[in-house]
């Protein structure tokens, strides 16, 4: 098809939307490509569109390649199917609720587990009906708390969203690597550099999890990597215990007077100073920081939980978070601290003199997790719970024991990691595809039970697998973008030439009008800029570079000479080519 | 593609759904094409997305052709732009609200006139730009108080939305034009008996306006045609008014006694009997009902309204609304009547005795208007305002002077049609599409302005296109069932032949399967009906009936002897044809 610039539904801008931060973002409106409609909300105008359409493409033959039946739920859902597996309310405020006239409960679908899993009930009952897998295409609402970058965290968007259905774990395997076989080919063929990292599954349930990142400095994701290749997203990462340690020849715990330490640095130099160790000076490591949180439930009870890790570390809140789906964590107020007379701020252990201060069966009763890394016999330098002073050499397992153990502290380049492949870099990423095992937790929930070859109902188990269609649209955009302007892949790019009519002279236009239609009726998908002469070829390069088609031919002054320009938007290469010649030269590097 | 009956997602059902009334409702759940999810939502299985996908191909296929483009809004809108046009507030409950997080309102989009105009805005500001037609294929949502017959009234379902945006009137003609033509193509392709009505433009504003309404008993929609081509939706009949009467030669009017007339039958009657005339009997046409209506406006406030008709005609509710969009009409209740003494119940009339009763001048203050048959000079029987008595020779512009008139009265077949091109005969129809000049009542709400030819700034005019895409495949499925099942149109069917293997001979299904790939190759969509030979060849024929594949090919026993079965699926007619010519055949066939 020719797109004619003179009357495509197009304005490019000079300057950047006042409300873009992320680069991609900014080109993408800059372009004509989408418009904001409300915040995460966005318009798609017709180049956006035909980007969009084309990934859509990819995705859609990758998934009937692997059998995958194409269906679509609406987005305008039931209450029901959602209450019964308590996401209604697990959901919190991140989905859009609404009554119909009737008062009855809606919500803007923010996945369909419920909806797949109720369909597939509805019509198989049978092993032999299995393994199925069915997808869709279709719009997705999440009322996000801060909607980002444009495409990459919207409010209304488009994913791809498939479910296996298999009536035992073996097939499942099987249909999960179909699926991971299947993104790998998309994410190919979309061109652009991702990674696939082991993930959690966080509110979904489920075991086996992996995320397809596309690397991208402005990714809201992170993710590790190591020499052996290893990769996981950082909420995955789970940190290698140490083996536990003798104390037989441990000192007993003693408190010391430790003044104006309020922070970990203040107490490491302060114990530096006043009780020097015999082989190496103290670290931040030495120290068991006690961070206490408040831990809100869906239903909005809430409920204290403490942390212990080393005082090198921080807590790192998604990675808390990742391990406590649905739940949400907050700060413990300093109101709320005054409600547990045991604990003493800014001198917080676990237990001392006879007193236990943290843990279920403790004077506070909170709840006591610590880091993988506080096993039994390590010692650590901590609050006495006495203002003024710290406890050292309290032992694990001698003094105190957890109730149990979290992921919660940051991970850190250099970390090693869990497989042993050598130590973690940290990068990061936007997430594109998940696919993950769902197991059996929705089918028990909502009751998908098909009878096995022995005539026994079993529950079925499922996979689920997502991809970020919109999104990718703004990844690629990202990964690919350059000073200039936007600069997309050719399998993706709203055509495959951009053919550029430059100066007021009638034979270039006549000659570029040629070159237009032979193109188009050799299948080339031409955007055409025919406008007067009175757009000037400045403004006609500067638009071509800003909307990036990989391939850009110029028909100007050189025609005199029978040679036309054409010029790769990405190296910024250009080359003569005979006009005669250049309908069959830009053939066959389309096709290339 | 050849798509496998043994794995598609399909179950067919014998029984028609408990919920369902409207016959393409029973056979696309039976047929399984569609599946309830809400009340007027509904889940698309694969075959009912193929139909789907290709109807959409259709409209955009035409779209294109007169240089329409695609873009895409959300369905999830902001309230702002909705307010600017007060459409926020006179959809009523018509439409889904929500808020966010933030507490923001949003609304579900029930049609995009304002996204539509702001995008132009934002985009364009000289009348160089214009023509423009843009258009999305989207989903809609509308809260309907009775969604009904499946798609056919829903509350989530795709329309393609059109717009065209001119410079002046001349510009707005071209482009409805063009629009009109395109939809009579795209419904010629769908394959469906349809008619173009006139149309009235409800609450969109606008003066031109046609309906594209499918032919069918099930239709919501009442249009009347006449031998001579005038064709409306009955809102959209204008009534033609007699000339105004001579009434120097009549009588004055003079109360009468009539006992015992609840009726508009027993008062003709009486008045035959106690007053006969000498030139005719009296029918109900001689006397003028007075209906009392409470109009309930958008922001809640309610108006009574009086509305004098001849007493042989009803008032047709759809009708009266139509005029009053966004108004509702609700009858008056006896406490309301109460409200105005100067009513006196079954006895109602405009005037008599010194005492004008209805009109805004009046003693009771309320707004009459009367139906376009009641002129100056004609002569009426009448409510007397006191309790068994009418009044007769009442007389239009002598006795009386109602406010205006309103087209409120049921149309009949027999009617005179407006144009003078004969009696109108009324049917059924479905409304498919619509298309309307909306002037300039938008783009004025949303200060849509472009600089003319001589830099002046001149308000843009719009032109609406609608297209019920969902509803587009019930009405076709609606149209071309029959008793069996569906009988899809080539053009829209799910693939374009039903291949059935029967028995459970080997050859039988290596043949079917050499014939499938075969087809497939040369570009025919297959359904192969591969199940085993535990399905029976009388299941395998009855799913083929009921899903509706135009050709149905039964490879069984005729092997044997070297043919396989073609038979037409609408006509039933079979014929022999040998299994080795049957892809050319068939290719042939399909595309004929």
């Amino acid at each position: 098809m020719i797109t004619r610039m003179s009357s495509l539904f197009l304005r490019t801008l000079r300057d950047d939307p006042a409300d873009a931060e992320v680069p991609s973002h900014k080109l993408l409106v800059r372009a004509g490509y989408i418009r904001r409609a409300a915040p995460g909300i966005y318009t798609w105008l017709p180049l956006g569109l035909k980007v969009l359409r084309r990934v859509e493409a990819i995705v859609r033959e990758e998934m009937a390649a692997i059998g995958a039946q194409e269906l679509t739920f609406p987005a305008l859902l039931p209450r029901e199917p959602y209450e019964a597996t308590h996401r209604w309310t697990e959901h919190g405020d991140g989905i859009f609720r609404l009554k119909d006239r009737k008062d009855a409960d809606y919500l803007l679908g923010p996945t369909h587990e419920e909806m797949f899993t109720l369909v597939v009930k509805d019509l198989y009952s049978s092993y032999k009906d299995l393994p199925l897998s069915i997808y869709q295409i279709q719009n997705k609402y999440r009322d996000e708390a801060r909607p980002r970058g444009g495409l990459l965290r919207g409010r209304e968007f488009i994913m791809k969203d498939s479910y296996s259905f298999d009536v035992d774990d073996a097939g499942l395997e099987e249909s999960y690597q179909a699926h991971r076989d299947a993104y790998v080919r998309i994410f190919d063929r979309l061109g652009f550099d991702y990674v696939v990292v082991k993930a959690t599954s966080g509110a979904m349930g489920g075991s086996r999890s992996e995320e397809f990142l596309a690397v991208a400095e402005v990714g809201e994701d992170t993710f590790v990597r190591s020499p052996g290749g290893y990769a996981a997203n950082v909420e995955a990462v789970t940190t290698p215990a140490p083996e536990a340690l003798s104390y037989d020849d441990a000192p007993a715990a003693h408190a010391e007077d430790t003044p104006d330490t309020p922070t970990i640095a203040t107490l490491v130099a302060h114990l530096n100073e006043a009780h020097p160790r015999d082989d190496r000076p103290w670290t931040g490591g030495d120290t068991l920081k006690n961070v206490l949180v408040m831990l809100r439930h869906p239903d909005g009870t809430r409920e204290p939980l403490a942390i212990g890790l080393p005082g090198d570390r921080e807590v790192d809140q998604k990675r808390l978070e990742a391990q406590l789906e649905p739940v949400e964590v907050e700060p413990m107020t300093d109101e709320e601290l005054k409600e547990f007379p045991a604990l003493v701020k800014g001198y917080i252990g676990p237990a001392y003199d006879g007193r236990t201060v943290l843990g279920e069966e403790s004077e506070s009763g909170i709840r006591y997790l610590v880091d993988p890394r506080v096993v039994t016999g390590t010692r650590w330098v901590t609050g006495a719970n006495t203002h003024g002073q710290h406890v050292l050499d309290l032992v694990v397992g001698r003094d105190f024991t957890p109730d149990g153990t979290i992921e919660a502290a940051e991970v850190r380049a250099g970390d090693p990691a869990p497989d042993g492949s050598g130590p973690l870099e940290l990068a990061r990423g936007i997430e594109m595809g998940h696919v993950f095992q769902l197991g059996r937790k929705y089918a028990e929930a909502l009751d998908l039970k098909v009878l096995d070859e022995n005539g026994k109902q079993v529950t079925v188990t499922m996979g689920s697998y997502g991809i970020g269609v919109t999104r990718a649209v703004a990844a690629i955009a990202e990964g690919t973008l350059d000073e200039i302007g936007l600069c997309w892949p050719r399998n993706v790019a709203p055509a495959d030439v951009h053919l550029v009519a430059t100066g007021k002279d009638e034979a270039v236009f006549a000659a570029a009008e040629r070159i237009a239609h032979e193109l188009d009726a050799a299948g080339v998908e031409v955007l055409y800029d025919d406008r007067s002469g009175k757009t000037s070829p400045g403004v006609k390069f500067k638009d071509a570079e800003l909307i990036g088609v990989p391939t850009i031919v110029v028909v100007g002054k050189g025609l005199a000479d029978g040679v036309v320009e054409v010029k790769d938007r990405r190296s910024g290469e250009r080359e003569d080519v005979a006009a005669d010649a250049v309908v069959d030269h830009l053939v066959a590097l389309v096709r290339s």
